[in-house]
């Protein structure tokens, strides 16, 4: 559409929508721009969903409905795994999703959702906003025509669910985990046999001893699933996914179509999901760790020290290897690692140190 | 000004700025409303007086100009102190600061920004939006008609600058410390002297030993006011403030004014700002302590543990007689209580079991 038809569209819808919406501006004409936002999750996914679900309102709410999002579940417009391809194509303009789903385009970009060990959400935040990372981030997009804007994370996971204990490293030998991504790598690496299964045969997997252990998310999103019926025991840290952000990804040609209010509505409200997410399951977590450990009776175990202190060392090494791809890993590794490295530093005299003086003499 | 006017008004602005502003639609128009800011910061001061300035900058551009914010610093238009008066009473649609400030109104308003061995920046988001926190809050402000909203967050801040060692609790005993509101009260119960002092004569306060210690905020804003030349020792962790809370306020009348797209716009400015603000400080913390510690050899210590226990005793104690003030007091205590104990409960094998898991391995 014209400027100049939308400026007269504009103003005769507003009026007479006027009537009905009380308060009213130009802006609440009818939708000048109407967009898909396709998502690899399934549809209204309490947090992953549900946030996708907030970002598409929010566009809404605060263009005053000059751009609307119509948000599609996976397989609802295309599959899960085609959704960054549908929107480099157009068949999207908009997507939600998580980075490392696309690491068969270039592994380095499962830096811009997660690493083992690596960072924590806010610290993510930190590279990504404040530390070049979303400048390495758009790059890595750029040849696809697809813009990225962090929005979502879902903080520290847990550990996960298992049928068998972890006592030492040598009981990690064998042990059939659904676990994806470089978190997997880490385990083979250990000698174990990762498994990539979607989210909904998980319970069915781990209740017939298909597999022996599968990660998830956190308390709020395993209570839901029931994993406590088919575990014996909920492990943790999630050394494997420390703040995994999620992404929407933006046809390039359809976000230069808008004004430049509207641009910045759309990357704000990204924003604004980013954090709200983070909050939603601050909130949600604790309540559901307490009905797990209190209702459902389970049990709560540590990674012992050696295992974890074992893990890292895998991780680092199965991080470091991402870096010898090409010239771009290598570039995207080094702005991560000294970040991190400058970060971890920090966190022992502020975010770690807190923690543990508020919880050692909580008892 | 009426609609109908604002919309002739918006088409002709936008038509006469469309040819230098290329892409541009209706809400490109002239200013319809044009806010004024109040800060209780000094204008432009890093991080803080920043996030003020962001959050204006944002609401004008998500706005096309539609919604203008101009920002003062503290003393600019009014005294720090009296910015909460002045959006209460319409002098300014609009102010930035942190609840604290405003305990004289009452004292439980100390628990929307932070209280000693309190909530983090995530947790108190999560209580906010997901726990009850923000209806809490509008309630507190509303015999003011001020609306308020989260906008910026310091993070876990360094415990601060002493000349005296802290090597058990009796170095607390006569200790003349910069440090204001609840932590200062933790403090005097320990043997204390807690002092009030603005940020601008800390320097020359404890250089000329008028004060013994002082807290700030964290090496970003500390190493800015280079108070590594004027004391010996960096102290860790800011139990007294580990995360605090940042407010817009708004004054109601003004809000209520505007279209519910820019009501939309000005609320979720802010939550990017509360958002980014704590990117910011996770980029910029990390850094400014290595130059600290490598460049100006500041002495880095931990208070020691039973130094941190004494303290977590006196600020339960200190927190728990705000609950006996009055009704609502006691109110907005047993939820933020509530959530603190889950939180913490969950932390220990979230947030906590992590950080410490990439620390302790990291040698």
């Amino acid at each position: 559409m014209q400027r100049r038809d939308f400026l007269k569209k504009a103003a005769a819808g507003s009026i007479a929508a006027g009537t009905a919406l009380g308060a009213s501006t130009a802006a609440h004409a009818k939708a000048e721009f109407k967009w898909k936002m396709v998502t690899t999750w399934p549809k209204n996914f309490p947090g992953l969903g549900t946030g996708a679900n907030n970002l598409a309102g929010l566009i809404t709410e605060m263009s005053g409905g000059r751009l609307t999002v119509k948000v599609y579940g996976a397989k609802e417009l295309v599959p899960a795994f085609e959704v960054f391809d549908a929107v480099s194509s157009g068949t999207a303009e908009m997507g939600h999703g998580a980075a490392y789903y696309w690491k068969g385009k270039n592994e380095a970009f499962q830096f811009f959702s997660t690493v083992p060990f690596g960072l924590t959400a806010n610290e993510m935040n930190g590279w990504l906003y404040y530390g070049g990372g979303m400048e390495l981030w758009r790059e890595a997009y750029a040849p696809f025509k697809v813009l990225p804007a962090a929005a979502g994370n879902t903080s520290v996971q847990m550990g996960g669910w298992f049928n068998k204990e972890i006592n030492s490293i040598a009981d990690l030998k064998g042990l059939k985990m659904r676990i994806p991504g470089l978190g997997g790598e880490v385990l083979r690496r250990l000698g174990g046999t990762p498994v990539n299964l979607p989210g909904g045969e998980l319970f069915t997997a781990l209740s017939s001893g298909t597999i022996d252990a599968t990660e998830w998310v956190g308390p709020y999103n395993d209570l839901a699933f029931g994993f406590y019926k088919a575990a014996k025991y909920y492990y943790y840290p999630g050394f494997h996914e420390p703040g995994t952000t999620l992404e929407a990804i933006i046809n390039k040609k359809a976000y230069e179509k808008l004004p430049a209010d509207l641009q910045a509505i759309v990357m704000n409200a990204c924003k604004v999901v980013n954090m709200d997410m983070v909050a939603e399951y601050a909130a949600r977590n604790p309540g559901a760790l307490q009905t797990l450990l209190n209702k459902h009776k389970v049990e709560l175990r540590s990674y012992p020290d050696d295992v974890l202190q074992q893990l890292r060392m895998a991780s680092q090494e199965v991080v470091a290897e991402l870096a010898k791809k090409d010239a771009f890993s290598a570039k995207v590794y080094a702005s991560y690692q000294k970040f991190l490295e400058d970060t971890v530093a920090f966190s022992t005299v502020s975010d770690q140190a807190y923690l543990n003086a508020r919880a050692e003499n909580s008892a």
